[in-house]
């Protein structure tokens, strides 16, 4: 693991979250995506060589959308940069921590992801992420 | 604010968890330390720029026992990392952010640091720290 991509903040309004958040930094973010598999809308501000990304919901089955009905807006998932995800899984797997998918799958900001399980990490949820050579 | 100085995760048991986030980040925490005024003792794993900080309460008064009686295991803070913490918490404030202290308080890993008010950023806890000049 290189380095935190990014951390994942679940928002009920991504529109007034972007103005918090903006206030926060004392910068725009530098780019917003819809991520329609998800069912998610989100936004990224960069920070060092991480970025913080708010994630709304833009249907009410979207993983975001059912989190956000058990739980408060907040840090939802911590992402780290890999270098090879199918080893990581891999090396993860044979360490007893099982991932939520077999295969990695396409996320936002050109990525290949893949979660850990959070009952295995502590409870968080851990993302692996491998930026996908254009 | 320059990065992402460190990720806080609260943890019920500080050697299970060093040795969980071991296999996760395949290398053992770097170092340990005991915050005495805040009753925490804290495990740090670097990951490219920022850290990984475990943190686990020695007593009951600790602010971290408070919040694992009322949530679970799990992210629990992030920080970032600025230049002049006194200028950027009156920056926030006078952006309508409130701190959850008037001066910043020392914290652990020789830094000045400073909580802002979850009310007002989403529900993230967010604390700022500067590294202490030696």
């Amino acid at each position: 693991m290189r380095k935190i991509d990014h951390i994942g903040i679940a928002v009920d309004d991504i529109e007034a979250s972007n103005k918090l958040f903006a206030k926060i930094f004392g910068k725009e973010n530098f780019k917003s995506e819809s991520v329609e598999s998800e069912s998610v809308i989100t936004s990224f501000f960069q920070v060092g060589e991480s970025k913080i990304e708010l994630v709304s919901a833009t249907n009410e089955n979207s993983s975001i959308a059912k989190y956000l009905t058990k739980n408060r807006e907040g840090m939802h998932h911590i992402a780290f940069d890999v270098v090879d995800i199918k080893a990581e899984m891999a090396r993860l797997q044979s360490e007893g921590i099982r991932t939520l998918n077999d295969q990695p799958k396409q996320g936002a900001d050109n990525k290949l992801i893949c979660f850990l399980h959070p009952k295995d990490t502590n409870g968080v949820l851990i993302e692996l992420c491998q930026e996908i050579e254009m």
